[in-house]
């Protein structure tokens, strides 16, 4: 059973709590749990890991190099100004989705800009948490076109 | 049942025939029975349209005001330069996601900026011809967040 | 007794029903009601003509070379990013005047630059359907300055 | 019946000397008066001010919010670099009305943005002295859309 | 042998009438005229084709990949906004010379670019009708470098 | 019987050595002698000139204007860097021709803008030596439009 | 006792009337006789002067060059434009201190730039007319670092 | 007694070492005693907390939308670049001001800028480490305007 | 005799006093002495003027277009920022040349550019108030070229 | 004998690992052994860090204001967008020079920017591992020019 | 007696057969006659030096480092574009005067900017040929301010 | 033994003379001298050339083509505007280190770009002489990485 690590960034923690209106009023715990069940479902075993730090993201990224087949990434604020955790992903040989949870495209300029899209194989956003399991799905789905 | 329209834009009748290792070898006759088959699953009636005319497009989507309760479109290289069609879409009451079937964000900067984003509620790119099941799915779980 | 073509592009054959709080109430059919009345009060007669297709209203102004005195042009969308559009109306001998229902400065950034704008003789923006009427009163002028 | 202030900025004074060409033969008094006679015929107390002080003008506007129910003004080069007049402009109630003789899209580029446009209602480009008229006949009409 | 398609865009139709001074006295009808002669004499067969609609040049193309060795286009104002008629030539497996009867570069600067010219092999402007004879030569020539 | 120069710039000289896969095969000596024979036909006689340095094309261009009647210009990297050589041509009374051997427009984007290109009557590019022939064509065929 | 200028520009006399959601419900006169009251407390002689008027503003800052040791400045707009403005206050030897009521960069992008802010010594914005009296305590600290 | 936290950001742990000339000679921890005391005359309790590590900080942002009624923000060269801090900022309920200790306006252009700035309330910036004390009272001052 | 005006904005009133290790030591009261001396001996009457009020300076533009022959402008600040003061220079028959007593190019970038200067005949920078004097032998000599 | 900080950022951890072609294939043990045996020879004493931490690196660096005369500095993806690192650097007293395995320039436009450049004395990019021994010779050498 | 070399770029030896409408119809030798003249009356012994080679104009520069107490410099094209020769006069000890025969800011835009004028002292355009004596008489005057 | 050439452009025959706290006080013959020596050390000829011509610095790198295995190349302001250089280094096989004594990130915008940077193995800046011995380091090391 293949291994996928769920991977979280900044102010994701507060999911549920933060501008509900905005990001959704289900709480991260949540998120990971149906993500466990779909996974299941899936044939997919998924790691779900979330820090405010970005040494600490990178460092998941090296680990999941060692027993992950794909990652789902939705990085907070740092999506649009790490280069370093882009490099990390870069890094990582399996697929790679990201997801947001808003549609960045429809808010201030400066999140239209990802530094990660271009490493990642897709990318999801504005389907709130759903846009998790769908990322879910595509990795379960393999190679595209 | 809910009535959804899967909207293509220019070029996308060649798919399967055009830049295969891009676009993948699936046609798009073919995608659009799949959808049929999920839309069935999922409980939405999905109606199919291609053109290569922006005004034909445009046209779609006004009739889709009248009985459609969501909208999936893959505008081609018109997502990146018609404000006429995003327009249109501004006048689409129900959820609309943007579908690529590349990842825009790893190819040439023109193809960076869509027009539609910001007029749709969701935007899925890189899933290849599976981004159009993900946004069938994406319709039918209903309102964000 | 001069002719003016009245030439309305995409979307605008929704005025009235889409999002009467920024375009109005009054559809399209009753603006050129009271342009005819106008017109004729005015001592022009006047054609009224819509698509949402640019290569139609291209046809429209090689149509008005002929036998058209002024021109009145809402391009909709198209006014911001049609060359082709602005290009015909190049070949326009007539005097022309550009009409935006609403104040596009107030709006989004695309919405400010026209590439019509440069080629028309006047600019009537924010005066809602009247500014229909203000563009015939200009026309039936004669020349600036 | 209601007062209508007709603000004139900077070089205005000398219209009818300066570029006939470009700015037409008739002078700033010929204008105003047209403008006295054609407001009395809406229902419109119409009271003209011309002045090269952006601190005059900005005092005048302050003047008109207290017994003026509309405005046009016509600043000249400072529609291109007065925050503070367009500040002013922000500050009054009633609709203003826009006014530039010239197409300012078919001149020079510093031309093309007004501070004073996303201020406005409307905007009026390129009628030559009708223009003014225009305006008045747009605030007679009442409110948009 | 092989045949050709060239394929003119918005407003070439007006060719000889449009601005003598600038596009020449010529009519499209002589260039084809001309076309066909100078193909013939290549061992060239030349299917010419005009449209004001961007929908219609893209049909061609797509049908062009069925019949044609090789392809002339001069979209007009198309060639300076239009993504979708570039992905269309990115499809098509010949040769593909742009022409401008104008030299584009000499000209306002949204004329400067075009989309079409990166999908190209070759581009020629500037040499008036004859820029068409010199493209077939071109494609008569057979593979660069 | 008209005299016509082509001139050369920096790195020509490496014609046919330096990456043939991207400028072709032929040397720079093999090219201008078929020039000479074309322009025998054309009724043209050809005189060839490179160099490496831009003054010394600065003193062709000025020797060119008191007895040549066209000039084909290929300058290579100065094409993109050069006001004072685009001065030179400014100087040169006859018509221009500029060529590039590549396409640059599908190249990096500092060789999109030719400093000699809004000078020249006309340009070609990316149709490889052949290029520098329809380029004397042009010159022979005479006026534009 | 050391003498201050708290000199406010282009529409700061209407505080209190103006848009009092987002600039406060205190008049100007009201701040002034505040200001005058905590400069006693801090040893510190206040005088206060407004206009709508740059050379009347440029006019105060060269007369407080005589006997003023400092500078509060809220030039309104005029900060955003006014070079000569900023040269006045680059002649002033004492301390500065700019003042804005709200905070400037949570507005339109205009407003973010001010051609003061780099001549001054300190720049408070969004205080509202606290941030008057804390720039008051500000210079009466003494020398920074 | 309200809580207020005072949050520095990397490198200003060298208070009163770094660059003395430009950041003053006194250092973090007496700048925060003064705070304490100063706090408790304003009847704020004052927590102080430093870190170079934007994720500490982060988190630090989150601990005290539990317990802190306003927020200090000193994030130094994270200002200019943390989205991720901003949105942490955006998620706490209450008043919030930034401080720099020097003009950044007067310095390079990257600090020109800062992320945090339209998320905080008001923004203090070449105070000097009295900037943190004119913060305290504009907290302890209440809502603005 | 012919008359000429020299006309210096904001800020020179301080000429002398004001940072003389960039402006010069000399006031203007003397500079203007020795222009009306050295205009004298060229045949010109000088007309002096300084104001700090850009409307001042727009009035006596338009009194010089009655009976001056040429004009001397230092715009101080107001040269990088007046489109009004530009339009009034405009409006000028006569010769003009703008003079800055610094060097502008090797300050600040906002001061590298000058409204005036593309309606000047003649810009003079750097020369210190021998500026004035080389622009008075300027307007002397007549016509260029 | 002089100590030196050697400093590596994230993802320098996978050295020989991570795209050998691209990064080379001595791991980051092997190198700080090298470098180690070179100072030695060189009369420096080396000490080597890494971390994916940002804070952590800054850490360093101030650690090494207590005890380095040196520093090389490899900050990863961080050079390009870490001003707090840069920061950092600024307040080390001693010789700084930064490296880059591979030739920045040639890759994509966001690394050809180093927030540390500026801050360093010298620059070594492109060298692969070599560029630290090389940057150890410099630091040896002692001051510039 | 003090030496002045007057040095001129490309294209300046065609002065009085090209564009003699905008560049004047006197030549190169009889501005260099009046110039040595003028010289001899202000104590000053003329050098005049013409060339099409940068590199040629470089060597001038170096020379005068020897034996020149100033310098002239009418670059031509290389103004704008070269680098080198503005690093060579930033190794001239003496005063230099940029001159421009034509106002440069009145033309297209890549006229307005000068690599060599940050670095000259004083810069003259727009006054024709008298625009070399009035910098002699600069150069004759000594220093600024 | 293999033979490198060292290349230097414009200015640099000043060096020990020009700026020397900017440059160095070493003269580039000693430097030359050190060069060979080392270069004897490492196994490799070293050829020194230095040229204030554009023209002749590409002829070298032509001649270099024929013998040389590397190059050492320093081309002063001509890195920052010669593309046609930059096309010469393009056709050299072997590899290629670009120096610069001073580190030109910390010096004037216009420094930052180099042609060449992209062109080279390796680019080395801020190490003085030194630069060039570190660069026939890296040549004689051999491949990267």
């Amino acid at each position: 059973m293949a291994r996928v690590l769920v991977l979280n960034g900044p102010n994701l923690n507060l999911l549920g709590e933060r501008e509900p209106g905005l990001y959704g009023a289900v709480s991260l715990a949540a998120i990971e749990a149906r993500l466990a069940a779909l996974g299941a479902e899936l044939g997919l075993e998924v790691r779900c890991r979330q820090s405010n730090h970005e040494g600490v993201l990178i460092d998941e990224v090296h680990a999941a190099r060692q027993d992950c087949a794909g990652l789902v990434v939705n990085a907070g604020g740092l999506a649009h100004s790490s280069i370093a955790l882009a490099d990390a992903l870069r890094a990582f040989a399996g697929r790679i989705c990201e997801v947001h949870l808003t549609n960045v495209h429809a808010r201030e300029p400066f999140r239209h800009h990802s530094h990660l899209a271009p490493v990642a194989d897709a990318v999801l956003c504005g389907c709130g948490p759903l846009g998790y399991e769908l990322a879910l799905r595509f990795l379960a789905a393999g190679a595209t076109p």
